[in-house]
């Protein structure tokens, strides 16, 4: 391996920064991990010892870096980064999926991960352009839930739905043609995927066409909700509904 | 007014960046905007015609002001501001009121505004220390929506309490006795409160012995969900419920 770059979308690997990810690095992914950085200053404090240890166990090669972790840092402390390899996930046909079509925002792409890893969906499609689910803010904001997860990105929704073509589909959109609620009111068909807009501008018109388009009541007085909030929402909702 | 400072908590004013937020001051509070500043390199666009034109119809006073505005724009653009006196909100005794104990995260909470005043909760508490919800970077995240609610800081959950006594509590804990879909099979008594705790540290443990204790049922596979997520959860199952 040659010596470490700052994080770039075309290495194959990335950094996941801080202890508690990359203690799911390791513990979720340990075939995927190459290395741990560790700060020179950090290496006898609690949290860096239980991570050397799991290495050890592991055979995985614990190295200081400060200059590395220095740059992965930004405004904060970072005493640790698992390095690891990135590799597409494979999505699982039985499962219900989410699907994030051009998510464009490294903390609610983060948000949400976490957010799908708490309630039971593990398999992510990404339609591309979209954020890099690999960027090492990305894997901090979902607290390491990108090792307990499948994520595969698309080049467009056409791709995805090629490789899925049976899932039940429900767009989420702000003119969604019944509540979120009337949609469960039915227990939903398996497996389905649950399909969420850009940060700015939502799903294409065109999605109104494709499944069961669900809208999340709110009023007038705001435009929309957040991403990952209307994210979280539906994903608490669809699970609650087929528990 | 002394000429413009950078932002403080200890001022008696503060800057809602952005045409939407500063849109939103003059349409939903014009007793409290002092005045619009806005870019000489931007007067001309549509957005800063439209506000100009709205503080025209309200007495406001415009004036160009490129210094103020670089220092609040951070690393994006920032074309207008809304300078705004502060004034704590009276909230209604008659409504559902959402209580952020101890909040700490500036982007949460302008994230928890937007979405109260999207599911019509329009009073918030927040118990200090907590963050500064005049922050021009929690006015620019709540999209504005702090000038539609009623937001009032308090020393403490006693002192709120002191204030409403009648209202049903609803603390949110990972260890709440009842989940969310329970505590809604009848319909909350009314009226009632939702209470979040920090980001970090969730509510105190005193918490579990006030009202009904409610946890958002998730896997183990995560600690917990981000606060933003919790209390959106929270809120939109509530108002569903209500309606």
């Amino acid at each position: 391996m040659p010596s470490l770059a700052p994080y770039d979308r075309k290495l194959d690997y990335s950094y996941a920064p801080g202890i508690f990810p990359s203690m799911e690095a390791i513990k979720k992914a340990p075939e995927l991990v190459r290395r741990l950085l560790i700060s020179a200053q950090a290496e006898d404090s609690e949290g860096v010892a239980a991570l050397t240890e799991l290495c050890r166990a592991r055979n995985i090669r614990v190295e200081t870096a400060d200059k590395a972790l220095a740059r992965l840092s930004g405004k904060g402390n970072c005493y640790a980064a698992a390095v690891f390899e990135k590799r597409p996930g494979v999505l699982n046909p039985e499962a219900a999926h989410i699907v994030l079509h051009h998510p464009s925002d490294a903390g609610n792409l983060g948000t949400i991960l976490r957010t799908a890893l708490g309630f039971g969906f593990f398999d992510i499609a990404l339609i591309q352009p979209c954020a890099d689910v690999f960027q090492p803010h990305v894997v901090r904001s979902s607290m390491g839930a990108l090792f307990s997860l499948r994520v595969r990105e698309y080049a467009d929704f056409e791709a995805y739905r090629a490789d899925f073509p049976g899932h039940a589909a429900y767009p989420f959109m702000l003119d969604g043609s019944v509540t979120l609620e009337e949609a469960l009111k039915a227990p939903p068909r398996r497996p389905y995927c649950l399909i969420f807009g850009n940060e700015g501008t939502g799903l294409p018109p065109e999605f109104s066409k494709t499944g069961t388009p669900v809208r999340i009541e709110h009023s007038g007085d705001i435009d929309s909700l957040n991403l990952s909030i209307a994210a979280s929402i539906g994903m608490y909702r669809f699970r609650q509904a087929t528990l």
